[in-house]
């Protein structure tokens, strides 16, 4: 047991420095952000996106290992026969944020309270790109941070969007309040019903998307302004937190427009 | 590499007669449509939904075993604390999901056409149940069957939503077209815009869901009626597959009322 745990631990511990996926590399070299120390290709990866890669790295400079694709597989089974190990992400300080979206025409936040699956945080991530947000805020302790598995289930998402890692949810929230921002919680028993309630909903907005298994916390969800939630007709009305995001992300992305 | 091949296929043969979570377990029981051979119950499991599904147990004379928590990891480690042993899920013969469905108003259908990963599965069934969605058209081969670990992921939904397994998604194309339904891709590049045109969808309705990977063969493409897609306004234009699907069944849902 300690044994796995360990093992664990550090595999971890290496995937805050690794980033691995088709998109996710590419979106990398693209966009520039973090410096990439090195790539490394599987001797058997092909295909467009390989050549893409491959060929941006050399404009770069970057220096490319062709390795056998067991190496890859240490990473992740999903490595796609390329990985490259980058600068940690660079988080952003939260006044900067806020300093930096405030000038936005209607901004927009994402605040993630507490999501614990990585693929559940890079699918959020994704979707707060593909509908406009201008950033994510994630809390510290008690959530996963943004490691490699969470840059591949986002597409490579993570490297276009400002995000912010907060010690406090609820003093984030009361940090916001000052600066004028209203303040969602998306829960199932929300008074503002997606897409029924034709509000037009007030800016700038931060949303609160809760835990997959506990929702948001009574004090967070005492601390909102309002509640949403999305009008659902089934037997189970109830979405993965991923593609609750994605709706609410959705909905409100016509109404900024 | 053999052993671990061979390992994995015993636990995916597995995983066909098991149901585990909490949710899952809970509308297994509640549904009741699978018979359910035995219900085991980890020894440190607590809380009122293992109350309740142990109370309904006993209600329905299922046979009850308290086993150590390990015994439960055999399956999942997202057991949590409880699992049962069911008849293999019954997929409804597509004649008859047909001819259920017709009946109904509006009726609407999900193909999933390639879907690889479980967790994608569940969580797409999950959306279908609770935008109302009639039933769910999986293809035999080259996917991922209805085991436990999308029943966990789909929070039970699959209880609640009828399932056909098909040979072949062309020829089920062309016997829902024989029966009236419009056929509507989703795909990036469709010229259905969700939501900008305002387009009274038709019904009855079967909407595709490509491969996580490679979104819609192109056989498949030419076989629909039109193609959707959703509008975004990111530097990535990209969902995963069941958030698509997510924002996809929700805009549909609108229009159904």
């Amino acid at each position: 047991m300690y044994n796995k745990d360990k093992h664990h631990h550090n595999a971890q511990e290496q995937l805050e420095n690794i980033v691995y996926g088709r998109n996710s590399v590419l979106e990398l070299l693209k966009v520039g952000k973090r410096s990439v120390n090195k790539l490394m290709v599987a001797q058997t990866a092909r295909g467009t996106v390989i050549t893409e890669i491959v060929s941006l790295a050399k404009q770069k400079g970057i220096a490319i290992h062709n390795v056998p694709p067991e190496k890859l597989d240490r990473f992740s089974e999903h490595s796609q026969g390329i990985a490259a190990e980058v600068s940690p992400m660079e988080y952003t300080e939260l006044e900067d944020l806020i300093i930096k979206v405030k000038q936005l025409p209607k901004p927009l936040l994402m605040i993630l309270d507490g999501i614990e699956d990585p693929h559940n945080l890079g699918a959020i991530i994704r979707n707060c790109v593909t509908f406009g947000a201008d950033g994510v805020i994630i809390p510290k302790w008690r959530a996963v941070g943004v490691n490699g598995t969470v840059s591949k289930a986002s597409a490579g998402a993570i490297e276009h969007i400002a995000i912010s890692k907060v010690a406090n949810i609820n003093q984030t929230i009361d940090s916001l309040k000052k600066n004028n921002f209203w303040i969602a919680g998306a829960e199932k028993s929300g008074q503002v019903l997606l897409p029924k309630e034709e509000v037009a909903l007030p800016f700038p907005l931060a949303i609160i998307i809760g835990s997959e298994g506990f929702g948001l916390h009574s004090l967070t969800k005492k601390n909102c302004d309002f509640l949403i939630s999305i009008q659902q007709r089934g037997a189970i009305s109830s979405l993965n937190a991923s593609c609750a995001a994605a709706v609410v992300l959705y909905e409100i992305s016509k109404k900024r427009r």
